[in-house]
């Protein structure tokens, strides 16, 4: 099973998402925990020149590649072996992030990052993509309650820039409901965990089902 | 009017591309040269990465994407504005070396490697591709007899790559004769230097003729 979790910062990510693995760990699943860019020394590269080389012009196109680029290596390096070795991974962002990044907020045609996205994974897809939904206004102030936080290359881009975010992926689910979910994550960590748990239970059953136990 | 210049390396490419930049500006031509991938902060910055760091794991894919990002930024840099201002471009390499060193060589299929990047560059491809074509062995013992030479990711690959190249090359125009143009470059370097004009004159007088002088 291949899980990834996404949405704006400060919509309460990481902390759902090592809420969740360590749920998953409990009922007796070997999991794999990546990050997406990231989690191969190519894709560790790429991820610091993509957030925190500010001096660096980028094109939508040219940061589109980039990620392209850190996922190709990361399928081949770290997902498709965990799955072929019957693991569970769960990614810190995926191709969706992609496509509504560069996509929906970047003006490149979504339909067109999809396309490119699914020929460089080579299928290797989520069975469900966990999209955490804050209105922009909230996950602003939750970040800027962190004073230690420096702000990366995304979060400087600000708040109109989270609306074409959000409006994205509520486009995407809309369009992909089955594996595009939104989990409202306005409320308490303790509910939105409830909710996750509930959405990751459908596809641990119809794994299940799949290899009829 | 944009040129590129392709060739596996000891073809002769440096020195024949600084000639030829040498006639055009005494022909009048406002000349832009550039190198791909490089030739913009985020070009070199992947062009170091995608050479020097051997220690960097990297799928054809994850490459193929790398230098697409890289071009990318060359385009919305330097090229586009460059041709937009009415100055000739001569670059080295381009979109074609990706067809080859990834597609034909490296195990992508070339159709899908021309799909992305001509949506990639948004269109702006070279009038023409001038490939310096030899033997693959002439061209390891032309490096060979350069001590000074370090060998990059791409020469560290060894003749069997280079005769995969070199078939790439051949393949490319035999498909596309117009627009990929080899030329013999196990002569001396005048005769070769002549060809080159005469492949690149074709195109001068066409664009002349197009603007109607």
């Amino acid at each position: 099973m291949f899980f990834s979790f996404d949405g704006i910062d400060g919509s309460g990510k990481s902390t759902q998402m090592s809420r969740f693995v360590a749920w998953l760990e409990q009922q007796g699943h070997d999991v794999v925990v990546c990050r997406d860019p990231g989690s191969t020394p190519l894709g560790e590269s790429l991820r610091e020149l993509l957030l925190h080389r500010h001096e660096l012009a980028l094109s939508a196109r040219a940061e589109m590649h980039v990620y392209m680029a850190a996922r190709a290596q990361l399928v081949d390096e770290v997902i498709r072996p965990a799955l072929e070795a019957g693991r569970t991974v769960v990614s810190d962002r995926y191709l969706l992030a992609n496509v509504v990044y560069q996509g929906h907020a970047g003006g490149i045609e979504p339909a067109e990052v999809w396309r490119i996205g699914r020929f460089t994974v080579g299928g290797v897809l989520p069975d469900v993509n966990i999209v955490l939904d804050v209105p922009p206004e909230t996950a602003a102030e939750r970040l800027r309650r962190d004073e230690t936080r420096e702000p990366d290359r995304m979060e400087r881009r600000g708040e109109e820039f989270c609306r074409q975010l959000r409006a994205g992926y509520l486009a995407e689910a809309a369009a992909d409901p089955r594996h595009v979910v939104l989990v409202d994550a306005t409320r308490g960590v303790e509910e939105i965990e409830a909710d996750v748990r509930r959405v990751a239970q459908r596809v641990i059953d119809s794994a299940a089902e799949v290899r009829g136990t």
